[in-house]
């Protein structure tokens, strides 16, 4: 068994004896967030039910997970049914669950996956993977203080769009196309091969983009987040433990909602995801 | 009652004395597509079952649809379920059902929806509306012929990135950002106020990417769908029952599945929509 903190948190126990296609794991302090555990962990977690489960058909190509409640430190209940197998697609109803202090079950995710057999067929990327600066060229971004321990689980270097440095709300480009616009490059921390679960983790590895598009630390949080797999095995094992390059820019910002759209490439190029969520914001 | 084509399709019957947070439904004939029903409509009448359900919180902020297996003409089972209700966002659970020829239940849908309170906040687009000919400049595209009902039902007039005349397999502009995008005019045919449903309706009324991408008539066919609704009863009622510009790009195609992105404006130039889907194809 792996001591990755990734692998760690990762962990989910059978249970299939209490309740049908249920599983037990623990919540970890390594990811813990500034409300909760960082959000591409859980929603790697959901997908983990999936793929450790005996009914799988095929790999991941879509994921969506809502966030319902904060979790709280200790154990959670994952439950993932394949509800309708196909020939060639599996489709997957998701939930995350915990018991209060008041012994009442809270809903902390709820989601749906597809998993499918994939045929080699014709294959092309209209996003082609920007021209940036290697990883080996810039400096590792230093971890913000306070209690953010899952900024350590990542080696992320910013090319565009880092965190504002100044939080005096006087950002946003003239370019509204590059307002909202951050690229990095990320990888874990210890490194570790990249599978469709850490891949998951990382298409949440963004700040706010409302942050980056006002340069002011409003409260926000993501509420949806939906994965698209363009990676399978063989891109998978091309990207190794090497790094990522992460991009995404805001969408639509309106009363306490804004979108982002993502898209994840390995350093040879292949485009691994692209990825989408909704995120509240205050103010 | 309203008589639209629209209105009937989305007809929902509560049926919670039998279960639960269910409805009862109906497929119509005005909405058939090659395989069953356009994709737009099911996810509309999903999305129905929470906007009619009494528990309801707030207008949909996300949307997120499964297309699991394809519906049979007949009656069909919804359930929205509200798993989790806050302060201010409710999520959602949803599926489809009919019993096949066999009584064996059939699932046909999966999904998950958000609703929210929405709160009168910061807004802001980054994705300015393009610059294109009126509606009014334009031709309404001609119908395909064949079994295609649903195309009667909306007035679409292209302005980018038409269905191709040619089925010659030479399309593909040499610029990977412009060889998959379409960008269109459309309303309902007759036209009807814009509601949350229709917009999810109209979300979904781009033909598969692969097509123009490559002008071959492969098999092709959405497997799941988000919407993030940055509408709310204000740009509703700007839209009325005028033309929307949908655009949309295809973004990875790998071995069997393709992604896109879009997003929709009223022609006052509000963002009113984001959408996304994942699509199967073959060959």
């Amino acid at each position: 068994m792996s001591s990755h903190p990734f692998d760690t948190a990762l962990t989910l126990t059978p249970d299939f004896d209490t309740a049908p296609d249920q599983f037990l794991g623990h919540t970890s302090p390594a990811w813990w967030n500034m409300v909760g555990p960082f959000g591409g962990v859980t929603a790697a977690i959901a997908l983990n039910a999936v793929m450790t489960h005996p009914s799988r058909l095929g790999d991941p190509v879509a994921l969506t997970v809502n966030y319902t409640s904060a979790l709280t430190p200790g154990p959670f209940k994952v439950v993932a049914t394949p509800v309708q197998t196909n020939r060639s697609t599996q489709h997957w109803v998701l939930a995350l669950r915990q018991t209060d202090a008041n012994g009442v079950d809270v809903v902390a995710l709820t989601g749906t996956a597809i998993t499918g057999l994939r045929r080699d067929t014709w294959s092309a990327s209209d996003l082609p993977c920007p021209e940036v600066p290697r990883p080996d060229s810039l400096p590792r971004n230093a971890a913000p203080g306070g209690k953010l321990a899952w900024f350590a689980r990542y080696d992320m270097r910013s090319i565009t769009g880092p965190l504002p440095s100044k939080w005096d709300g006087g950002a946003a480009s003239a370019d509204p196309q590059q307002a909202s616009l951050t690229q990095l490059w990320i990888r874990d921390e210890p490194p570790r091969p990249l599978d469709f679960t850490s891949l998951v983790a990382m298409a949440d590895g963004f700040f706010p983009r409302v942050w980056l598009r006002r340069a002011l630390l409003v409260p926000a949080g993501t509420v949806s987040l939906t994965v698209y797999f363009h990676a399978g095995p063989e891109q998978l094992a091309e990207s190794g433990t090497g790094f990522l390059l992460a991009q995404a820019r805001g969408q639509g910002y309106r009363n306490g909602f804004f979108d982002q759209a993502g898209q994840l490439w390995n350093a040879a190029g292949s485009l691994l995801a692209t990825t989408h969520q909704l995120v509240y914001y205050k103010e």
